[in-house]
């Protein structure tokens, strides 16, 4: 059924327009089916003030680190409904763990997912950080305006073709 | 590729704060994937006013039980949306059934849920029951304020580990 | 325009139809907006196992409490996505309580919910007991499969055209 | 544990209301994971005025194809949350292509779904092109209220116990 | 604060990028609130045999009619979680009837949608009778394949700037 | 109706569980509406070669930066969803803009969001740059694995009673 399975931006007067750059998610149906791992970072830098606030658990809203590593999950889960050509994975796990970093006044945050499925799941690790950070935001924002989220990225992955990665720097 | 794997809880610096009692899902990356299903089963108290108005389909909103077995089957499917630490799966079948049980005044409810796969279902039939006995509420409440939502719990379980379950009071 | 604003099943045709009991929201456009507020409540019985492992924050998973209680927030905030035929409503504030039982080995949970609008917040706070009570039981499940959750019932409402209703029994 | 695999409208007092037509999803339980694809079609009847605008990107709100594309895949991963008895799936693939049909001032749409699982993906394919067809209706209505959305249907689909599929007219 | 209420594509180096084409919401912070209704329809052609069955209620899924109705007003209050450009309301009603249409073996679909609100609710009613007319086809195509969706479009609308309007052809 | 409107923390039994730090949304029902605006910003660090790719349309998966607009749009509709304590509100407006940095080899945006309302739209705005920075990112991440995502904090907003801010450093 060869014409079924060719993608239609090569059909006749379809083409020019995909061409133009329009969105597509990547077809995994030749992918096979591995464990996949990822971990990924970021940091909620909160000024001392704010720091110290959600250190000894004074944030009016509630204790903001517990919130967050729910927000966090809840968020894993919803990332190919967020993200346009994410895939839809089954998750075998979230972990979020959170680092009381008093040098810098900041929250480093790490998530880590785990599926077995034909996708990595860079991206769920990345999503569960991201709504890990806006939560904790959230709930200091009343304290500080000059909160800032930085340094979100993969630290490693494992699964699938491209094999495993490390971050080195 | 070892410190992937280990939980980050073990990780310096981390371990201490998911020790205080955070939340973290059950990983069930090394669970092998089995048929599983879950019965659960619940009871909406409409006090005799509104039993009568369910039963006759005199409820001015409609027919109540199909409304609740649709948001039923469509909350089984949200389960791992609304519980955090619930994880996602792809039911094979979800099924609904109601009791008109005159004796008290009330709809019971029973609903079916199955997969094969790695977790079990239990949670996606207790979801499926509650919002199945929040929609009877909500289309009744115009009559009566006193309904009362009670028993819900599993009746059944097989597959998984843990073997099969059946409630015996 | 008075056609537009007659209600279909009152155009030839389509009347009969939906006199068969199909499901209509109700049409709140003619009320007026107030201050609503409602009070919902629910138990989750545990047995004493189970209980004692939530007071003692000895369940694997986290602090049942603090999850439960967020994922009732979010719940609430979803009622309208959830339950067919309830209105979209904003929220203004969402609260939920627990008291641990010991008598009865049970978490007693309380939603209070507000909003300044057309419609009443009762379907709402309903939700928030029932996504809390079901958290607590996902988390719990390990630990014992008698749980039950009980007693999900309006407490009290204020505002709107019905009055003010608080429960007697 | 032969009863619980017995639908519950046949146990002893719920079968009654079952048969009154009552909805239920069909059990894949039984159907082996296959290869399956879908591929649908519709068409947005714009009018002259709105078919330029959009051929010349003259829209006010943006790039018309490219949202509603975008808009498609989104809405193809959600297709089990909006009907009622679709199963969920995990979804290897999604691409929309469109086709500007100057001769009947018209969008031309077509969606492929892949997945490999116990049950089809028409239905995905079918949401994607409504969800892309509302939102070009969406982005144009300012331009023209005469719009109109059509033909939308199955054309092929490959795979499962039915087998193949292609439309003849 | 004038420079926050510029578009930000009014800002060096900002602009040209904007001006390619992409996608942006109206803004409608100016408009004043009005009562604000639309009307949609639309058409699901399922053959004879189909039909047939919808009609004598011998589809085995359900009651294709209710389930339409019920995902059809969920769908509504979805719309703008589905269209991208799509602003939030409230929607105050939503009502859909349906007529079954012997001479052309059709379900013909109506939605009503009403807000008090500064934007009109034509997406609304439009995501109503797609989502209905999708859950009628989800739940017929296992009895007929050629079912067709169509004819769908606006037929009145009220309040709003840009004033009444009713489809004349 | 005092004791509705007391906190259930201050009922007996309750008040020390809650005391623990658990998590509130703020009480927003004495506020009053007023226009609120809020401008937040971030960063996608791509490195030189995923910049390049970004800049001049070749990635393989689309035209980046619209897809990442309209993610970001549909995000921001998404935050209360998402947070677990910021409330819902009707977005009047949301506008995602971006800039090609090439000094960095980073994609700036910034998004700005709009309502008439009794609480700020800091978190819309906020989640509409994290969103649009993970679609990036997820588009990007099969050219360069080593793209970090930082600098997203609040650069001014207006309207509400702790009045305007602009960020200064």
């Amino acid at each position: 059924m060869t014409d079924l399975d060719s993608p239609p931006h090569h059909a006749s007067g379809l083409s020019h327009l995909d061409e133009q750059g329009r969105a597509r998610m990547v077809d995994i149906s030749a992918k096979t089916a591995t464990s996949r791992t990822a971990v990924a970072t970021g940091q909620v830098r909160l000024g001392e003030r704010a720091f110290v606030a959600v250190r000894d658990q004074q944030i009016q809203k509630g204790d903001v680190l517990t919130v967050a590593q729910i927000a966090g999950v809840l968020g894993a889960k919803q990332a190919s409904r967020l993200l346009p050509l994410c895939h839809d994975v089954l998750l075998q796990n979230v972990e979020i763990a959170f680092e009381l970093n008093e040098a810098e006044s900041a929250i480093d945050i790490r998530a880590i997912t785990k599926t077995e499925g034909a996708t990595g799941v860079e991206m769920e690790a990345m999503t569960a950080v991201s709504i890990a950070a806006l939560t904790v935001y959230d709930m200091c924002k009343s304290v500080s305006k000059d909160i800032e989220i930085g340094s979100m990225r993969l630290l490693a992955k494992s699964g699938g073709r491209s094999g495993d990665y490390r971050r080195t720097n």
